[in-house]
């Protein structure tokens, strides 16, 4: 947990996502990936169960460090900023940028690890909105915050692993969140006259 | 496509939803679903690949209704009025009430389904950004309106199907978008004066 730091797992996951964007995810073998560590595979056995593992080992403690950093906002924090800081706690752990970017793009190109992804996130969703809820937030607003933030989460990596420079994630969930005020400020308001 | 209707196709999705209700999707055999029909496990195969597809084979029509009415906006609608716009179509499309409420509660109950539904309303996103784009909104806009109004479809969704009296899903949209405002409203402001 904590900062990605490149310790044995840490080096197997790098040659992993290398070897799964130079040869695609199918064409890599586990044998390819030990090599190239200069590991035997049992090493490799011994932190993923497979090698779609290696794409995924990451999510209970990403959900993890998210929940305790919105858990560590005021008890008077507005529910999407809980959110908020849940997010930007997420730019500490991720792999460097590019490896970041390999796995997203390894994971685009392939509809079964789309799924997974998509089944982590929905999980992740589900973790905050309950997180949220202990916090006295009440539901819809849980939900709906849990939701919003996903769709920010979703947005800014995007655009953070196909970025250069030295923006850094939390900076791109900044921005996705400003978007989100500009895009939200009048259609709500707007929604609720025309409802009541 | 448009308002549902109990033709052959709509009884067979009602029956097979009643069944899956009362016996658990697992449980339910294509025959069951066709003898509470009174017709043939034939008449069945000519609507349905197979049980699952009773829950989904509305997807595309359900895509291309929304998609219809996010077009059929004025060109100058803020995107996220026009994602709003394509939410409030799908109100007259989906099942009554109570069988959609049946379908809701199916899915929730069993993985492989709610796998499905994630990579259902992971196209329908897809297909909304897409059709933002074709507008000239620009990103990351297009994609955020269009995964928020995802997040505002789940939350009014869930809402509706459990919700008594005589409100429509096009009001739970409503009241989502309303409280996303509320929600939206100081955050994204705040961000935004904090990366900045």
């Amino acid at each position: 947990m904590g900062r990605w730091e490149p310790d044995a797992k840490g080096r197997l996951c790098a040659a992993a996502l290398e070897l799964y964007s130079e040869h695609g995810f199918e064409a890599t073998t586990v044998a390819q990936i030990a090599e190239r560590v200069g590991v035997t595979e049992r090493t490799f056995f011994r932190y993923f169960a497979d090698k779609r593992e290696v794409l995924f080992s990451g999510a209970e403690a990403l959900e993890e460090v998210m929940v305790a950093a919105l858990a560590a906002t005021p008890a008077s924090t507005p529910a999407l900023d809980q959110v908020a800081a849940a997010l930007r706690a997420a730019s500490d752990y991720f792999p460097p940028r590019e490896l970041s970017r390999s796995r997203h793009e390894v994971i685009t190109a392939n509809a079964d690890l789309r799924e997974r992804e998509l089944i982590k996130l929905a999980r992740l969703s589900g973790a905050l909105t309950d997180a949220l809820r202990r916090r006295g937030v009440k539901e819809p607003a849980a939900g709906l915050a849990a939701e919003t933030g996903m769709a920010v989460f979703k947005v800014a990596f995007a655009r953070w692993v196909t970025s250069r420079g030295r923006r850094t994630f939390a900076d791109f969930v900044d921005e996705a969140l400003a978007q989100l005020h500009d895009l939200a400020g009048t259609t709500g308001a707007g929604a609720a006259s025309g409802a009541h």
